[in-house]
């Protein structure tokens, strides 16, 4: 039997359905054997895992770090962070910006972008479609890899127009075969309670809050939902923060209709109450809800409501971030996540009894997988499929601090919470990413991962 | 025992739960009695309805009878259709116009223009809401008598400017406890399917239809609904014409949130198949569905998923209409209705056995006055009630000639139809105001029925 | 114009949609008229009701007055006590007795013995079917008069011998175009709960309520529901008392079932923390459940879920309800209800806000004269209809004394209870019956009331 | 690294949720590997699965091979065609008979008996429960391995004596944390409908279907489903047949209950449209249904709501069965399945695109021992379970024959059927037990395997 490049031993390998014992053999990248111990054949590398928890990388669906002409981040520093994080993909959300990827050309520079500077492997949504022109290359995007589209139905300066574009490239999106990802916001009533908030020279957070209520949100899900029922596409929910959002998700999965829907560890485990702390820091749209909607997102978590759980980490240095201390209306909104997803996820999720840890691994790694079109080259510890693994110390107790950061952002609404579990070690296509905080990737490691409607063409 | 004014005998008095044989005594534009025939006071005047049914006078919550600037009919002309038609009041329902009835002002204006005009009884509805200014006076105009507040949604040049002021305008109508009426067609998306087909040439009927597809209905009264249950407010949906509208509808009414639908005769009985001969004419929004459509409106009648039936009255001459042979974007929307409703309804749906005569009791004269608020005042036989009354011959035959009518309105898409069964004598308060077609009422006799809010705060 | 009977004057009549105010004109014992006031006829008698409101009298579908071998109560005695409580009929539910009214020979015999003796009108339930032979007469007894046939699924010796039986009676029910009444309980249950209870001697009414819990009643409400679907009868479920038995006739509801469904005050009133003061007077069957029960049936009154309020009135006298002091299983069940239904109805449901005297009139006249086919002849009051009246003092303050009931119950456990509102007068067919608590009216005065199909037949 | 007992390479490797190309090593009967074939170690035995599916051996819960005193088959000859058929491991299903599992005391005799002579691995239901003496050492049978406790609800003489046992049943079952199985008929109104049809002379296979319609099924489902929800157990509808039952399930599975279900191929493939043919030989309880049935159940195969199939194996000779000859009502009920089972769902199901290869596994395989406690030991290809096997020919054409059987069952529904697709080869725990039809294991290999409570308890 031939030596292979690294083997994973003494490991506790969780799946999205169970929990065994042994270890894993990897060659050229690749997952070759799970077996007992003493049946892994010799290997270059050897990592011991230490009877720890080995899962399949996070797969992080929604992240922003390359906005050009906005964000400091970029592909190395962003995927550093998502190495740190235990993040073995990360799906690249496009915003408006000078390098829209409504066009293949765009997104072959995007793509090349990435492919130098990543350390992590990523895939691209394609997006924002804003306008007419922005959905007649839908078809070509896909047959180039794009893996979802991303419409802003409000919200900000990159709503898409009106609903008949958006309901046009639903229709589209469902002929090529793809999926239609809403950030679902209300636009014109947002705008309209936004514009009532500055007029009486309201400023803060909770007025920023209180011009995106739960019903801004709501209807947007509602709408698009019933576009997607008479268009027949693929829908997914971005980073969803409601009650009544998690209601009419339920209720559209019950009529068997394809709907799917992620949320954020920051829709789960802050709300209100927490501006008091973290102030302009936390605006980020949509906002912060009640404790309420906390609870209703952990139990969509674990009733199958909710698919998949993203950080949307879209960060800032508190230079940027403190434009919101004279006006919070233009505070840049976003916050870091890649570095603290699985950490938090562990610690608040697994370690406190709130989702199985198995549960994590469908939310994680499987599931975000499986919609975009990535399973089972990615998300699972499976013969074939690419050796993508975070270790997990479950015991493993940090603080959180943003000054140790890879990414650009300076500040974070976790800022000082002490969490006990994390990931320790990241491995991505078999080669160590990030060893205990250290990030060992290198730029230009990562790999584009193309839907898989490139490849069966072939 | 003194000497009444008016009464009926011979009757078989129908109510929204029963039939009883009998008479009816009037006094003072009242009903005073109801009665055995041999206990009928002596009266000035005697009807003898023959052993005819003698309902309620019809109600119809929805009638364009008053549009400044772009309507030759007047108050005059359609309460004298009504009238024929057995409508003992009409509902007048704003348009974009000159007098835009969100004001105290320009609403006392109009109703001074309706009392001097009108020969049938009639209340009002304020609107349409457009702007921030149209939503300031509506506690107000609930107030001096308006029984609804209309809001177009989308689908023409009165569309509301944004979802906003939609929302502000239905948490004021709840604080007024009032009800806020729509015209459910999302404006972004039809205007979007317009444009396109504007650009590729299209003209004719059909893709008039196809601009307007049923989930530009649907999409509107699903939003609709959302924002009333939030809001709080009551709704009533107006012309409802799509099975999904049926479906979003039945589904609030489970959930016990204060919707009301109305239909039309033409969306029960008319669709696509019908522009064949129609053509231009039957140009009007919401368009014609498929006989699908007609299936489920019927079926919502009679389970109680709607509550109502229009006329959605609103007529043109030959030559109005007749700008559509041109251009069919630019055709007046909208087709006569007043005087065929009862006969169109009888003769399809009670001669039918499509509905039975007590629900359309219910469907035409007791529902509409309760969710307008002008019962019991309206909409019944009882004593103490206001005296409007029809006459219905069940089995009276007739062509319909638009030839004939009292409106403005040269062109149905009925002409010609043969209908069995309907209104032969109408009385309002007492006062025979049509008898066999041949109008009777005088301009000025119609009298301005307000809110009860009105009278509530005496 | 000739004189009549009587006239009522100066009423508030409330019928099950309104309230109008004038008068109400008699002859031959049928409403002639209608009428303010000043329109009323001169009359032999005239009755002034003082502005109070005049409703029409009760119909009660679930009466026990006549079991022979088992029950001192005559149909003399419980046609007085409901008189004196305002129903003006009453719907006999038979009990497994010697004179089993599952032939038309023993239903003559009884329609008999109620036309010799009961003071306002009757008509009879058929039953309780119990084996084959019972059910072989069903169309003829329709044909007789009966208007619903008895089953008690369990819980006593007059239960069902098997599912066969009660299945097949559906089945002819639903041809005979009858109404299946069902007694609901789960007869193996309890019995396997109440053997084990006698086992381990307990001997007291929470012991004889915890023998019947919630599932027996749920159960059966059930499989009575489902056996309904599949036969395609209507059906009726008798002395609902459970928070799921609502839940099940709700759902039935929902899916267009035919089923309906009585609660009596009991029910809505007491529970188990009565059995304190009560003891084994408050015994029956089914037995009181909790404070939420009693809540989830006063929701299903008002929501539409409960169609009517019945007592199930079953008298005994103190001797004979003393035979639990010694073995609660040998308690006989059942307890006095016709005296006091209206006045608790009026005291705790009306004048507490928890029910609107309209609703009251659905619950309590027409909703039971609909079920069993009296209406229109009972149950509204309307031109033509029977003249049964019960006045309406909702001021009058009284404390219930079961040792002034005309019933022959001895005990009833609202013993002491202090009201406020309670019939003062009534009138059947044009007869006063009972004045004030004073009965009036002659043994042999009511009338037999047969189910729609005698007369439809001629 | 050591050698291995034995490898199966060149495999399609078909789990629940995938399939991956690779090869399976075996070392003491469980799996220590799955890898690339080249990473295999070196072995005893070498399988080469040629490329064909490698499935996880089928788990068939519910069989009946062993009822004393009225089966010919034993758990040699029932294993022996399991082992043929793919089936790794049956669950023995009680029936009433002399050695009532009951008590731990026959529990273990009986086990004692199938571990002597099974061939595959065996778990046994306990039961049935009819009498109160029948529910008292639930607890201890738990203990002692027990997977599921079967009641028969009705339909045959070993139902339970009434609802109080049954539901006393479910309570101590909930208590012991393990699972209520129901054959779910209603027993009353089965006996009602069989005397009927006895009464007139009916003696064929149609009547026999007639005595146990739909409502036979479905009002047994509803009830157990009742029951179980206030007792709190988990429930397992055994061979379910109606697609009134499908309803019910679906309907508990949307409230969250604990509810499973199982299918039989014969439910999924036949109707009474068999009974031509197959005659007497197509006896069975509960009977075959309509088309449409057939139809139910494939959809529900495939939504979620049926979770595993089974083959309610009970074969008889053709001498036995040929009682129903003469009379239809003393057939013995009953088929054999487990030699058909996986080739008539390849054949039928996956090859005609029915269901998928993969949701065949989750049906067969996984969903059976996750329900009765076996999984992960059984059920699936993972490394430390069990090393049970199926290879797959799908392409394998052959016709089904009953004298080829190796159960004692002379006759099948399925006689002459020409099947595509079929297991080849079974291993149980490393050891090939059948080889192309050929029967190779022998009686005593097979192991009881226990439910986890007496693992866990260690």
């Amino acid at each position: 039997m031939k030596k292979v490049d690294l083997v994973i031993k003494n490991a506790r390998i969780v799946t999205s359905r169970d929990i065994c014992t042994g270890g894993i053999a990897v060659n050229d990248g690749k997952i070759v054997a799970i077996c007992k111990d003493p049946l892994l054949p010799s290997a270059d590398s050897i990592i011991d895992a230490g009877g720890r928890a080995v899962l399949p990388g996070a797969i992080d669906a929604h992240v922003h770090v390359y906005i050009p002409g906005q964000l400091s981040e970029t592909f190395e520093t962003g995927t550093k962070a998502a190495a740190v994080g235990g993040v073995t993909t990360i799906i690249e959300m496009p915003s408006l910006d000078e390098l829209l990827t409504t066009t293949v050309k765009n997104f072959e520079k995007k793509k090349a972008i990435g492919e130098k500077e990543a350390c992590v492997d990523f895939a691209l949504h394609a997006g924002e479609i804003q306008e007419e022109k922005d959905f007649l290359e839908i078809e070509d995007l896909v047959r180039t890899g794009a893996v979802g589209f991303k419409i802003t139905m409000g919200g900000g300066s990159s709503a898409v127009k009106n609903d008949g574009i958006m309901f046009e490239s639903f229709k589209r999106i469902s002929e090529a075969k793809s999926v239609a990802i809403v950030h679902a916001e209300n636009h014109q009533l947002y705008e309209f309670l936004k514009n009532k908030a500055v007029q009486k020279g309201e400023n803060d957070p909770i007025a920023y809050s209180f011009s995106r209520p739960n019903i801004v949100e709501a209807e947007a899900i509602s709408r698009a939902i019933l576009f997607a029922k008479f268009a027949g596409n693929k829908l997914h929910v971005a980073h969803m923060t409601t009650k009544e959002g998690v209601e009419l998700v339920r209720n559209a999965k019950d009529n068997w209709q394809p709907v799917t829907a992620e949320v954020t560890p920051q829709a789960l485990l802050l709300n209100k109450k927490n501006y008091e702390k973290c102030k302009h820091y936390l605006i980020m749209n949509p906002p912060v809800r009640e404790k309420e909607d906390n609870l209703a997102l952990w139990k969509a978590l674990n009733d199958g409501t909710v698919d998949c759980i993203v950080t949307d980490h879209c960060a800032y240095s508190k230079e940027e971030k403190n434009v919101g201390l004279k006006n919070i209306w233009d505070t840049p909104p976003g916050i870091p996540g890649l570095e603290t997803i699985m950490g938090l996820l562990i610690s608040e999720g697994v370690n406190k009894n709130r989702i199985e840890l198995k549960r994590l691994v469908q939310l994680c790694c499987e599931n975000p997988a499986r919609i975009f079109g990535l399973y089972p080259r990615k998300g699972v510890i499976q013969v074939g499929s690419d050796a993508d693994f975070m270790i997990i110390d479950l015991k493993k107790e940090e603080v959180i601090q943003s000054d140790k950061f890879q990414c650009i952002g300076e500040c974070t609404p976790f800022e000082g919470w002490r969490i006990k579990g994390k990931p320790i070690l990241t491995v991505v296509r078999g080669q160590i990413v990030a060893d205990n905080g250290n990030i060992i990737g290198k730029p230009g490691y990562g790999k584009f991962i193309p839907s898989p409607k490139v490849i069966s063409e072939e």
